[in-house]
């Protein structure tokens, strides 16, 4: 698997794939400094004046609503309507289902209305997108285990049979219809920064952007990111250091830090 | 006090509460960052629709109106209404009062509609607050020394004297009806990083979320925001890597680096 | 040059120039923390209640329409329409133009309907504004080398005699009506974190708020931001550490590093 993950990479740095990312205000910054680093061209928009047009000259399509509202979803929708339309993948980030009825039940809806591509959220995210009635989130933080919405995952991936579904927590799930694969790799510094699940959202739409199955592009991408987040943790002496080396790491990978 | 901060530090971080943000988009990746670095847990939201929810699940409520509109304002009245129907404690942040008559006003509107636990601001917008005619703000800067505003908050404590205020500066004072208490702690690094007054309000936040007793709580975060600025800016090199140092700092303390 | 860049820094670091920015949401933590660690004063707003305040309180503009939509633009006119009343120098960034009709026309409708001081734009947001038609712009990021964009600021300076442009790029350009000059410094990092481009048109606002020559501001500011780059590339390990390097040596020059 590593010498596919470093050729879509070397394709993804050649290519610059421009991922448009509809997103929340808090963690753009991060996601931006991230897809950069990582070789791909951001781009953020907030008008429905412009989805077309963007829309066709993306690669992949990023939909976060961590910060929605009515405004959002009208733009949000009109995006997906042009994705679909336009046949460029969407990837949804579910931030905070479970934390109100109003995302859970938006972020349904955005599944439902749409071909969306892959899913990818924290464990409580996932069961509460299947519509699970114990609130497994505080927040937008997960509270339960990566391992237990493995099933929300994989009745999801019946529902959608055309959806990839990412956990992403102390074990990573990819979860198809057919088939799911995991590990268990990464740094407990991760959920300490803010944007840690968004940016990989967008790295998976990045690496997908550069590598047409899904399953594989998301498996490449989460697998890529715990490996970076690893390698950030060495000599990081807290969430602030941490966060500067990933995103120097995400730049420097595979030449200088790459191993098993 | 530095042994029961420390038992207040424990204790956050075994609960991590809840905190809510309704706070403006400049700064919203720091606090957020910061808040995870200290071992609460930051939700932000930009939806009326989700108000009573999210607050019923946080533990406390920062309103920082820094990038006031009609939107925000409706937001922020919605999420401070069920804030005292539920008895969850409002941290308010009245950036730039002063600097405009607009936010002025609508800080002051805040501050008389709902029972604010805690008001946080630097000298000229404590000033402001009170209705002080000369201008002591240069933008969302002060000009006024904090203890030029002493006299302002203490006049603001017997006005509301449910509330207690902070106000931050080379000198930090907390101020309530019947009491006060000041010290000159800190780096000078504080003031050339933006947000550093907002996670100041919202570690207040989480900090009173652990704490019940309003002025002491205020009193062990601002003093112990300013030590973490002293530790910080130790082998700082400038603002950016203050900043990085800051939220490192947030997350050891106080392992390593505790000291008078 | 030197001496004088040195003169004017000085004078910066004393006046504190407050710049009021009506910015883009991805961008504003990053050009507030740079904005401040160069010694001026940042402001953002959202509200149109504040800008005739706002506008003459401060001492320059920047409208960066890089998260456009139709509440932005309300904003941005009104504020424009302010500071040409108040005679406050304004310096529009055209983020995006290029990338959608509806960028490409609304900057060009903010340079046509308001006198604007200096516009700053990469190779293909300067093509973009003159109404080329051939696309030089991905998403945000330009095609077209600085190089090429040259005569399309010539253009546009003879269109708009009163107003300044700035092409950045491996090759930075500052043109006028009667003269241009140029200079090839800088860092390969600049483009791989997210708003340095839009740093760099508030830190030339912040040297024209202190230097009347909107000509010598642009060059001085455009020179001393790409020698920063390059001091901070020393040592930087990727984009993130060069971005903590940045904001530091904004606030160290030139007494450190400073040469030629």
């Amino acid at each position: 698997m590593f010498e596919n993950t470093i050729k879509l990479l070397t394709q993804l740095r050649k290519t610059k794939p421009l991922i448009l990312n509809i997103t929340n205000v808090v963690t753009m910054d991060f996601v931006a400094n991230g897809l950069l680093s990582l070789g791909a061209s951001p781009i953020m928009s907030d008008a429905k004046e412009e989805s077309e047009e963007l829309v066709k000259i993306s690669n992949a399509i990023v939909i976060n609503p961590g910060t929605l509202s009515e405004h959002y979803l009208e733009l949000a929708h009109e995006v997906c309507r042009f994705a679909n339309k336009y046949q460029k993948p969407i990837i949804l980030d579910p931030v905070g289902a479970g934390a109100s009825d109003y995302r859970t039940k938006n972020c349904q809806k955005l599944l439902k209305d749409y071909k969306i591509d892959i899913v990818r959220g924290n464990g409580g995210e996932i069961m509460a997108l299947l519509g699970d009635e114990h609130k497994q989130t505080k927040g937008v933080d997960s509270l339960a285990g990566s391992d237990v919405a493995l099933e929300s995952a994989k009745k999801l991936a019946k529902l959608y049979p055309s959806t990839v579904f990412v956990i992403s927590g102390k074990t990573d799930w990819v979860v198809s219809e057919n088939k799911f694969t995991s590990f268990e790799r990464g740094s407990a510094m991760m959920p300490l920064i803010t944007g840690s699940g968004c940016l990989l959202t967008s790295v998976i739409a990045a690496f997908h952007a550069s590598f047409h199955d899904a399953f594989e592009a998301s498996s490449m991408a989460a697998l890529f990111y715990s490996i970076c987040g690893e390698v950030a943790e060495e000599k990081s002496k807290g969430p602030g250091s941490f966060r500067t080396r990933f995103i120097d790491t995400l730049f420097q990978m595979p030449e200088k830090h790459w191993y098993e």
